[in-house]
């Protein structure tokens, strides 16, 4: 039995809390909110759970084995540090950091006290993003070519981070699964149409070194709600629409076929395929259940999350590289190459 | 009666042809191409058409008042500096010429000798985009934030142009027409999948010196079709679909209300609203038609086309632009600041 | 305050009980079900409510004004009846009876001891119906020519009840709120494809002496879900999709322009017109919420509801009509005139 | 190389003569209307081509092998039977005749003759129509439990004949295509909204011995154009979505298991299965000159039709019944049980 405390319970905690509390193998201990209102909502749902608007008394309490941190992203590193200095497993909401520095030392940290470190970027272990995730490393999709997501809305504004951080986060967590290769540069652009509020829409592309170009779309000011991302293989092709009820995830069979022989005319060097679509069956478990999941399965088994610190921290590498991009409207910014740890 | 001939036969010339042929006021008497299987098809369909494989017979014909140019983009210069330069007004497809030093010389050349010169960006005839630009000229729109369009499909790659020519200057065109305002700076990624060829996906954001953003995203490699535009206003909000066979635009009266008062907490500051949803009935008039018109009408009566020479060499501007900042992975390029003519 | 108590904590109950025990004006004081299992679940959530494997011990209570009725159809004539007798306003789910003659005997009792008698017509109480009815009562739509609605699924396939008392139930109740005009004549097929069970699909037409026709398709056995009506007027048409997420109810400006002058011909005297479309922007309050402060208000104000007895005869009469003319493959049963009350 | 004549030259006669006349095999040497304006027409298009107001100098004709018939259909019979007995094949446009008995005689004609006799039902030769044939005979539906068509739009009022065949038609030999089984028993509702015009919507339910049940639902007063068939099978279930530009046929992977064991609790007995979802790619080809094709080849092989007089026979069976229970509203009306010849 892993004893779990939630340290913020806003608007993702009660989910944590939620979750973890109907998991086989894993019980909520307790839970720490600087807002006691909130902790009173806590004690009369789970009259069992210890509650306390001082987070240091979960870190204190020896039978808590590991901490979910649920706060504004600016608390992340200070807290994440607590924990794993308190030799607690950290789950910790997405962005994982403010800073890619603050990353690289809690993996250090979490590294070196042997803990597991996951950070829960949740759309990694949803259905439609496993199943592109097999149709990818299976080859059936050939060379990948391009990733092209839409991803946008009206509202709701974030007050203290931009819509990179907000939004396009789901992607560069989504691409670093699917593609376990990192960006190698980036260019973003985007605008703020609020004196005083973070850029409120933006559009990021990634060159990566295999050739794969990605392209992220995000808004909190379209009339209509997006969820759109296009794969595009050499072999196949896949539309992963999040909005629709069913048969999300469009498997088509059409492609590009191309020869490089350059005695042949051009007409004949590029022809054009299509054929069946296909929409699989996806596992329509709560992503945030298979996440928890996987959380205690790492802590009991020793094992290395999907979602790592790692992961994690590219996240925040390419948030960072895209937000600097962004601001000298579109300038190239590099980004260290880095293999999927 | 205003007698026209059409240099070219391939793709684009028997829409002209037709169009113009069923034109009051206007008629086509002579029609070239080099190939003379196809001047062949002409004369079968249009047994009174003068066809010849030689362009000069058309220019040296005294009854001839306009030459309508579809011919490769690559030849768009020279023929109708021949053409102006014998007298006549110049119908010219788009893109208008392969530089904007040539665009500007062909509008030079126009005004002296007083000839209509009218550039083909069809989209601008359109019932679509002209209700749109009642809308945000009328203010129902209030102040533009942002133009976002996506245009992508599977095909038909392009041997001569890139992708940016072949579909994004639709939007270019669309952009000058809407907006009446010149994009100060542009940054543009894209990429060529297979060696050899134009680059076949690509996308752009353009900044307005008055605070409005555009994006657009083009592809020849999508495994779906879509033609679809958000415009977001400070008042209302528009999304155009052009793949749809009714109410392919949408008016919505959503919106963000915004105060800068900086006393006033985040949230207070940031509203959203959300009203009615009107499709308005749409002209369906044919736009080649509609254009056609307007440039039989301009001859006549000695005005300047709406999509003018001017419009063709804002729209030439930003390709070279976007194409140049594409190479420069998103470099910013910037544009030489122009008001309309 | 008015005193509520809930008999029957299954499917639909525990809605009843939040929905009831959130309302201004009303608290909910007693549950009753056969099963213990379910009352220890009420306890749990609302320590306060009393709970009961007695219906008689809610009755017998006088601190009880309301009963809300959420048991099988079968019971809900003997339930209503007592609680009637005991002098408790009822709330009664929808059908109301298994009989027209039941329902006729609960609607007079009520009258008897000046009670009010709700049947729980959810849709009624949506936006998009309410919006339907302030449009066709205008007169915006002109004479009412059709109803047409699909309302088809996979599963759940029902024990008790066949698909017109389980889906076409709905429209029965939407029509006779909009219609204010009780149907003539009815003629419906069907069929269960598996032995024993009840009918899993079935096809309904309505006729009314104004000339109005209305024809409703349900299935258990549809690959897809679907929820579509369209209404047809003189004027305008509707069609309201309940599975969009936004804009579900559009009204086309479209309609046939028709003169009987015999002295026009044919083609002359029947022409189409196509106008804008609009989707308004709906109340989306629960309708459940609304249905229940409107119950609230009519105990408080002695008002009948909008779901009265009458309405919910009236669809029980329908049923029946339509079940007896479904075995009859088609068979024209009449209805017996009446207006609504 | 089979010669054709074509009888009328309005709406579908162009369609006609096009296809043969670019067929392989085939060649219009004839066609007649009683309008000389429509002949002027086929002069300029196709100079090779006898015209006469009299179509018995087509039957006269020793060099004409087959006549297509594309006049009204108060005239099939009559020229049906004319170009039989002048020897001719005969290709007749939907519905084959006004009345079964007028059908029956032209069968008895053609097979006394040796001519082929084909019915023009185009739909039976789509890709979409014939992908489903395959499926259902191949067994992968398994039992067909019930066929739902809707097809419905706003106009064109026909001025002869109601909607019903107008519309309905397409689906009453597409049903005799798919099930190889005639109904045994139909049930209509239908209504003309003006008086003086033909029934402009109707709801049509048809019975089989098999068990399958097939419903129809038919409008010219519909504010959107919807297309939709629906197949449920034990196995598989099937949409098809003609409006759709691809993916036009989906198969879903969905079903009811069912076990009649009694002694199993109901629960136990029903069950829902889902799988995956494949749109198969189609055959694109113009489904006109799929039949055109076919006609020719049962000219020359001796073939009988897919589209035979049996199947178009069938379909004004149909019709009779249905407008006949329609005028009962609803009444069954029975049709002699008839296995396809």
């Amino acid at each position: 039995m892993v004893n779990i405390a939630v340290i913020g319970y806003g608007y993702w905690g009660p989910n944590l809390v939620r979750n973890f509390a109907e998991l086989n193998g894993a019980a909520v201990v307790g839970v720490s909110d600087q807002d006691q209102k909130k902790l009173d909502v806590v004690q009369r749902r789970y009259p069992s759970i210890k509650t306390t608007t001082r987070f240091q008394d979960l870190l204190d309490d020896p039978s808590v084995d590991a901490v979910a941190i649920a706060t504004p992203v600016s608390t992340h590193f200070e807290l994440g540090m607590a924990a794993l200095r308190a030799g607690k497993h950290v789950w910790i909401e997405k962005p994982m950091t403010e800073t890619s520095m603050q990353a690289r030392k809690l993996i250090e940290e979490a590294e070196r006290r042997e803990r597991v470190l996951f950070v829960d970027h949740t759309f990694v272990y949803t259905g439609a993003v496993r199943k592109m995730g097999e149709l990818i490393r299976s080859g059936d999709l050939g060379k990948i070519y391009y990733y092209d997501s839409t991803r946008v809305n009206l509202g709701l504004f974030q007050r203290d981070v931009n819509v990179i951080s907000d939004l396009a986060v789901h992607d560069f967590s989504i691409l670093d699964y699917l593609l376990g290769e990192h960006p190698v540069a980036v260019s973003a652009s985007g605008i703020n149409h609020f004196p005083g509020t973070p850029e409120n829409l933006a559009y990021i592309t990634l060159f990566y070194d295999s050739g794969t170009i990605a392209h992220i779309n995000v808004s909190w000011l379209a009339p209509v709600k997006v969820r759109q991302i296009l794969v595009g293989g050499s072999k196949k092709m896949i539309t992963y629409n999040d909005l629709e009820p069913s048969e999300k995830v469009k498997i088509y069979d059409k492609g590009i076929s191309f020869t490089d022989d350059p005695q042949k005319i051009y007409e004949m060097r590029v022809g054009y395929r299509t054929g069946d679509m296909l929409a699989p069956k996806l596992n329509e478990s709560e992503a945030l259940r298979v996440g928890a999941e996987h959380f205690v399965d790492c802590i009991v088994n020793s094992k290395t999350p999907e979602t790592s610190g790692q992961l994690g921290m590219h996240v925040v590498e390419i948030i960072e590289a895209a937000t600097s991009s962004m601001r000298g409207k579109g300038e190239t910014v590099y980004i260290q190459k880095g293999k999927k740890a």
